[in-house]
């Protein structure tokens, strides 16, 4: 069995990764550049897919990234702080990613005969990312067979293990699996240190607390 | 009115970027460089947006090459002979290439507010490219408006005007708005001329042919 899984470096898709290494999937991991400033997260990406023993792949999108105008996360607009489900995180969606991403990833998994194609949506996102929503993973995986038919292994899908899950449940669900979390990187705005203000950065400390899980991130502002 | 619409530079994808300018769109163009041996159409999707004072972006998908293995159009497997809908074709199949570029259209799409996102596929496409048939049209479409809901312009929607017609259907209509299909390139070999013998090229004369317009192109080897 084999996945090609997104994988940003961060929390949510780091544990997916090490679910689908417990399931017992040969992984092929993809991570994108697109630009955007915390491109820092990329070197977590490489290091997880070491770690599990996994292809990795780097796809630039740097040349898309003219035509994503008005995000803050490939932009010169401030990253807000504040909590992640708020409306002035709306700056931060990055118009149609996760379409973009999946069909490169279906690309790679009907090349290389996968059975699934793994992305770490969670509940969490839903509110501010559209992308992130159940109907749209369920309309991604319609779309995606009718495109493949023929070509893709019969069965090929779309899993999004976390879609119904909040991010304190994956944080357990990862802890579980023996993820070690100071080898992902969230923070939006990619300096030294986690910055512990901007959305990302309030929604990684909620989930360690929810969870009751020891959050192992070093934080430039603790609150 | 605003639309996005993908160009190769073909005669199909140029006549729709015609077929739109008569109908009052605003146009900015998008062209992919996968990495396709027939690169040379790029020059010709520039020529077609200089001559409608259309925007015109080329995006390098260079790096999704290496995961597009098998497909003639991207590797060393010879492009093959024939007739464009004989299941010798089916090497030329770049796995899910129009859902790759249409998601980097949509994501143009909003952030530009644009209208549409229109694209050339046309009934001929249908028999070997599964990512050309009118219910992978419509998927896509439902799957960008709960994609991009909250961010787009409402109504936002992908314009096919080909997919129930013929290429024969496209040349009338084309030849109708004055389009110049000498300034088109369609042969998948890409050599200083078309060769007359790959699938495409079979096609573009058989278009021309059913559409009783003259051909303007001068092929290498002429049947």
């Amino acid at each position: 069995m084999k996945a090609i899984a997104i994988v940003s470096g961060g929390m949510d898709s780091v544990t997916l990764a090490h679910v689908l290494k417990a399931e017992g999937y040969d992984l092929h991991l993809l991570s994108f550049d697109y630009g955007q400033r915390h491109s820092k997260e990329l070197e977590y990406a490489k290091r997880c897919a070491d770690s599990l023993g996994a292809q990795w792949s780097l796809v630039d999108l740097s040349s898309v990234t003219p035509l994503l105008a008005g995000s803050a996360l490939t932009d010169s607009t401030p990253v807000p702080d504040g909590h992640y489900a708020a409306e002035n995180m709306r700056v931060t969606v990055v118009p149609n990613r996760n379409a973009i991403m999946l069909a490169i990833a279906y690309a790679a998994a009907v090349s290389e005969q996968a059975d699934v194609v793994a992305v770490g949506v969670h509940s969490g996102d839903h509110f501010i990312y559209p992308d992130c929503r159940p109907e749209f993973v369920q309309a991604f995986d319609t779309m995606e067979q009718l495109a493949t038919r023929g070509h893709a292994v019969p069965g090929l899908r779309l899993y999004a293990p976390f879609v119904a899950r909040t991010k304190a449940d994956i944080v357990r669900w990862g802890a579980d699996l023996g993820v070690n979390y100071a080898d992902t990187w969230s923070c939006y705005k990619g300096g030294a240190l986690h910055c512990g203000t901007c959305g990302t950065c309030v929604e990684r400390k909620e989930a360690f607390e929810l969870a009751g899980i020891v959050d192992p991130t070093i934080y430039q502002e603790t609150k």
